[in-house]
């Protein structure tokens, strides 16, 4: 599952889809959804913060599904656990609301026992600690941390086979009993895979199938367009609430969507009012993750997996640092998850630069796979929501801004061809003398720029760039359409670093970035001072045109 | 102290640099250094990961100088700590070899009393966990979320003042009893503060004082080199065992450069024999931080913020997305801490994707204030350290190979001009026709690739440019001089993605860089596959010379 600890947090996200799904299917009769999820832990994984976040988390929640068997085998890299770890892993799984078994990991009756008790616990998940001795049976090696990276070597391996009751001679041998009792249990397992068929039959029909098919089956984006919002030109509204208005109709429409916020949710205005919600013991749509952002990522990646969802999170685009390792693993899989980042400049105001994403864009830009979208104005967040639910083999991230902009007059490119990446959205009436690149809330400036441009006889095109990862799948005739040859002075207008935008604007460019971090005041004063003002970006594309 | 959590690793990491300075400097009858570390706590600092890990870090050690109290009050921005938040904080605090004490939170003489118990215990950390009720005596807000960001309101503030007991009508009211007890306790505090300076004075002299001022004072990096390694020219060298080297002579040299890895040290090289460990109950140089990335990064910016240290951690390059957001905070705040990033590329092999670093060197690049060095042979490698010690007000991250690479022969440019961030490392006998820019372990392939170049009539100029960062801080006629304008033909070559990099090589730049995600191989079936062979290099650059 990747780096330590992710695993730990993936499984919590199955067993919690795994709980939704029996909610939406299951009935008193018949429980249709009705498995376990097992997982394999290490010391490494329980260091690990993550795994701290997602064990609250599935405490609190109850996930009586949940049957971990953590390998204490007291060895890591460095050595024993004694440098670094001396915990009492029994009592902390128990405050988190756990139960909580210690058996000896090498005595087979006892792991089975252990498992058969965690599946009668319902109501909590399960951890059973088994004791385990690394590279049991090797004379050298057995409880050293020299046998967790490296081969025991062959003369090793023998002693050890014989010390655990096996043929040194023989290699990957099978004794014929282990084949005898995998074919009579891959019997049982068909015949309950049969039966399990029917029951599924029997049950899921009608209505009910109906609603399976759209969990599996999202809709073409088409179909979904008429029933989202619309937002009125000139209108003053922060994406983050058109994002907040698009999800409440998308939540009416598609029933598989779930998720949440780490403790921001009326910040993110990713909570939608009439739906159930995820707490104590209880399990709907709306989920609260707690202030864990980490864990919130990995667990919508379990989500994701499991199938049949479309999971989304919410924090501030500064806390993406946070939950980083999980966005690149969703990237890798190919998981269909989306990140509502909202707070997205410095802009934020008050809160000061640790609250300030400077760096956070482009840092999500570079991961490979990741579809990262900042839209220019509530109708582009539409738009930007519809990519996000087509962008069926990869997470996609919505990056919004927490003040009020202008839903923009478009005369030239609708909102529409956000999905292009980067569309005209404002021209000169004959061929651009330059062009004018800007992303989210320093399109509509760039657009009031470009008119006054204009007046001084200096014919500036904007064209609104949200995402670098949708534009690089046009052709190249659109792209050259969009940024012609012939025109070299260009300008980037982004409340973030400059880092990468070179490949738009070459070397000699003008970038009006901010490529340190930011500072504490109200936002219109920090626009002020950054130089995010029509003023200044008129005054500095005036002194670059005439270079 | 920045986003949720950083806080209480930051405390733990001063805690620890305390204990670090006590057992240099007190003896048996004179305790210099005997004060306590407080922070005070929030439900949301206790449910990020990062307190987890930074709990058992602290617990496993068994630092009794720190003292947290938690504003239980069970409030977050979406409601009750219901929604999301219900383990049993004592138990697992307990649990982490902590010293735990529940009290009321608005109870003064509970609160006193829970501090000098927390002082009386020496070998445990103490948490005294506060039950408050948040907006105490505001009559409609007391106990709710609404009270946690934003103003409570005049009327509403008049009537909580009346209901805890204060004149309504007075503003920013301090009562004459105030004054009198602060200023008597302020005499109490100057006559303590002057018997600890004669106390100082006493003990801290003759050798100790001179060893109290290598720790305050630097030394500067010319006297360093002599006492350092140099690696013989042409033999094979992974630059993370040149790392290792050059720290193990620091350490012979500076007392004050203390460090460890995330359980990594023996492939991190970051382990220097000869000198204590920090472990159960004991403190040492050599601190083993367990699996805990994110804990590691913010123990060693309070380390370093506790003043006197010069802390470095060490883990693979891949897991730097764990610490990023300590990173971003040491980079902010200008903290002096040295991070050793090793596994640095696909060159790792067969451990896959997942641990394979792509975007890493770039997304640390976009951090402000923080210096990346990717050095492209051993020789560099000791530079770049010396540059990491030289860089007094920000933090350095050294990007090392797993794998062995040649000390590069140097008739151009010597390795002391890495601390120019870009130097030619390798040039043609006459003016350049084209620019191989590359970094690490692309830049012996990449004079390889330069030689045979010449054999067919290009003459390529090889810029060794481990650090965008030192570069940028070069004079403009410097810049020029290592990249002539009028050289366009540009090829940037590293293991890693091509973001940024066009500042450098322009939009018609070539890239030989890898901009998707690993694979699971021996590095040298990687090197092939990703293009990353003399051959490869040089076909392409013909190809692109000849457009």
């Amino acid at each position: 599952t990747g780096p330590l600890g992710q695993g730990f947090a993936n499984a919590v996200g199955m067993a919690f889809a795994s709980k939704m799904f029996a909610k939406e299917f299951n009935n008193a009769k018949n429980s249709i959804i009705d498995h376990y999820i097992y997982a394999i832990l290490s010391d490494g994984d329980l260091m690990e913060g993550i795994s701290s976040e997602a064990a609250s988390f599935a405490g609190h929640i109850g996930l009586g599904n949940i049957i971990y068997i953590y390998d204490d085998n007291r060895i890591t890299i460095e050595g024993s656990t004694d440098a670094a770890f001396s915990e009492d892993v029994q009592s902390r799984f128990a405050s988190y609301n756990w139960h909580v078994q210690k058996i000896d990991g090498h005595n087979f009756y006892e792991i089975e026992e252990a498992i058969v008790n965690a599946q009668k616990e319902e109501n909590k998940p399960s951890i059973i600690i088994a004791r385990t001795r690394i590279a049991k049976g090797s004379p050298n090696k057995e409880g050293s941390e020299h046998s967790h990276g490296s081969p025991l070597g062959v003369e090793e391996i023998k002693q050890a086979k014989m010390n655990i009751g096996c043929d040194p001679d023989l290699h990957f041998f099978v004794p014929q009993r282990v084949y005898d009792i995998m074919a009579e249990r891959g019997r049982e397992l068909a015949d309950k895979h049969n039966e399990w068929n029917r029951r599924f039959k029997d049950q899921i029909k009608g209505e009910l199938k109906k609603k399976w098919d759209t969990f599996f089956n999202l809709p073409d984006i088409l179909s979904l367009k008429d029933d989202l919002p619309v937002f009125e030109t000139g209108k003053a509204v922060a994406t983050r609430s058109a994002s907040g208005k698009v999800l409440e109709a998308l939540f009416g429409k598609l029933p598989n969507i779930i998720g949440g916020s780490a403790d921001l949710a009326p910040s993110n205005k990713s909570f939608v009012s009439g739906y159930e919600e995820t707490g104590r013991g209880s399990i709907g749509r709306n989920i609260h993750f707690g202030i864990r952002e980490h864990a919130m990522g990995a667990i919508q990646n379990g989500i994701s997996s499991y199938g049949g969802f479309l999971p989304y999170s919410a924090t501030f685009l500064a806390f993406a640092d946070y939950m980083r390792p999980a966005i690149r693993l969703a990237s890798m899989s190919g998981l269909h998850t989306v990140y509502l980042f909202t707070h997205d400049s410095i802009f934020v105001g008050e809160d000061g630069p640790t609250h300030q994403p400077i760096e956070h864009i482009a840092s999500l830009r570079a991961i490979p796979k990741l579809t990262v979208i900042r839209p220019a104005d509530a109708e582009e967040t539409r738009e930007a929501w519809l990519s996000a639910i087509d962008n069926r083999f990869g997470p996609t991230a919505l990056i919004l801004t927490r003040h009020d902009i202008p839903v923009i007059e478009r005369k030239f490119g609708k909102a529409q061809n956000l999905n292009k990446g980067a569309y005209i959205i404002w021209d000169a009436d004959s061929d651009p003398d330059i062009l004018l690149i800007a992303t989210g809330s320093e399109v509509h400036i760039s657009i009031e720029a470009a008119k006054k441009l204009k007046d001084k006889g200096i014919n500036a095109r904007v064209i609104s760039f949200p995402s670098w990862e949708l534009f690089e799948k046009q052709s190249e005739d659109y792209k050259k359409m969009i940024f012609p040859e012939a025109v070299n002075k260009r300008i980037v207008i982004e409340a973030g670093i400059k880092m990468g935008w070179e490949k738009y604007a070459g070397i000699d460019g003008l970038y009006i970035t901010i490529d340190q971090f930011g500072a504490s005041a109200p936002y219109k004063v920090l626009a002020e001072r950054f130089g995010f003002t029509e003023e200044n970006i008129l005054a500095k594309v005036i002194e670059y045109f005439k270079q």
